[in-house]
């Protein structure tokens, strides 16, 4: 692990679960983690205070949140007046839901490819999950598999790369484990889940709706782990 | 050319002499374009007015200017406080030029991406071109390939498609065109390149500096091609 210290990694951090997890995956495999936020038009600021909060009480060295102007592209529930769907998981039918964001992983993860060529790294992470959320394209294997071979091809070091392991490398530790999978790896890495928030329509003062999507598959999460969700939950909502 | 009177296009149009091109070849192959810029800190905002007045006068249906905050990355002259060389034309023997600016085109053609998937558009165009500008890694068709590529496993648009013919696609025309050859397409196109702006340092009021490698390697272009500059140089520069 000694050889690892001095990598340097870019990790993608919603302030959610899932890329919590990813946070703390990859501060225990060694690196020198730069984490990066996006405010991109969302209709809430909590994920962006919980983000910044898990960047500092895990040990990332720094904390990056970058400004894009997503919603002006619109297209999704998330970022525009579209209403957010309740009490109705999405099947993995294959249709895509209409939370998802155009391009959304794509812009994403080119800002975290700029931001890794100026800080000499070859590491991102990511905290994408095909099972889960099938219906999301840029969730996928094959996606990110393209994205990295686009990404060695497009900047400085990926051209100068002398061998395999110089290349740049999407880390993707979550992308086949299921919600309770993701949950028993946390837990076991020290994530305090409490600190973390998924939910699509928290209350104004940044509890969970517990009935959205997202806090629906957290809460199967949770009871599949057989672990106590430590999720606050808004009262009127429950 | 009739039946492509109603397909969309997106171009990214910079206010520069290639990217003008490109925007009338795109209308000239009848597509509706969306032009797209980007104000990412450049040093001087003359580009984008030059940007403004190309699509209003060649015909884009609309113009979009996305803020996005590349400065903060850093990494390139052309976005920092690195001096830009002068007088020295950059050699094509392989070096990275200084003025290189971390995944920039990555950035940029995923910003296209998410609006050509919003606007029901396959069509991206950009001005990219191999000869004059070896030394940038995300300018080569393998990057461009690469990228339709992963454009294509990322987004419901390229997901849904049925047919090589409904996948996105990233026209490159000028690819593989030397500048003189930009500048005699682009007259046969009608381009007016005295409102086009090549110039990495131009004056306070918006002329080309004439020494920079991007004026200088403009003015080779028009000798070339045989064709006069109708370039605006800023007179203490020439």
């Amino acid at each position: 692990m000694e050889e690892n210290k001095t990598k340097k990694a870019v990790v993608l951090l919603s302030g959610g679960l899932d890329s919590a997890t990813v946070l703390a995956r990859a501060i225990h495999n060694g690196y020198e983690v730069c984490a990066i936020s996006f405010h991109y038009g969302q209709r809430h600021a909590v994920e962006l205070e919980r983000a910044k909060e898990l960047a500092k009480t895990m040990g990332a060295v720094e904390h990056r949140i970058i400004d894009i102007d997503l919603a002006s592209i619109g297209g999704s529930a998330l970022t525009s007046d579209i209403a957010v769907p309740k009490n109705a998981l999405e099947d993995n039918s294959g249709e895509i839901p209409i939370t998802y964001v155009p391009a959304r992983n794509t812009i994403f993860l080119s800002y975290a490819l700029a931001v890794a060529e100026v800080l000499g790294s070859n590491a991102i992470f990511i905290g994408v999950n095909v099972l889960d959320y099938s219906g999301y394209p840029d969730c996928r294997p094959e996606y990110i598999e393209a994205f990295e071979h686009m990404a060695n091809l497009a900047t400085r070091a990926g051209v100068e790369a002398t061998n395999k392991s110089e290349r740049l490398k999407i880390h993707t530790p979550l992308i086949h484990l299921t919600k309770a999978e993701i949950i028993i790896e946390g837990t076991k890495l020290g994530v305090d889940y409490s600190k973390t928030i998924s939910c699509y329509d928290p209350s104004d003062d940044g509890l969970a709706c517990g009935s959205c999507d997202s806090c629906l598959l957290r809460k199967k999460g949770f009871e599949d782990a057989g672990l106590p969700d430590p999720t606050q939950y808004a009262p009127s909502k429950q």
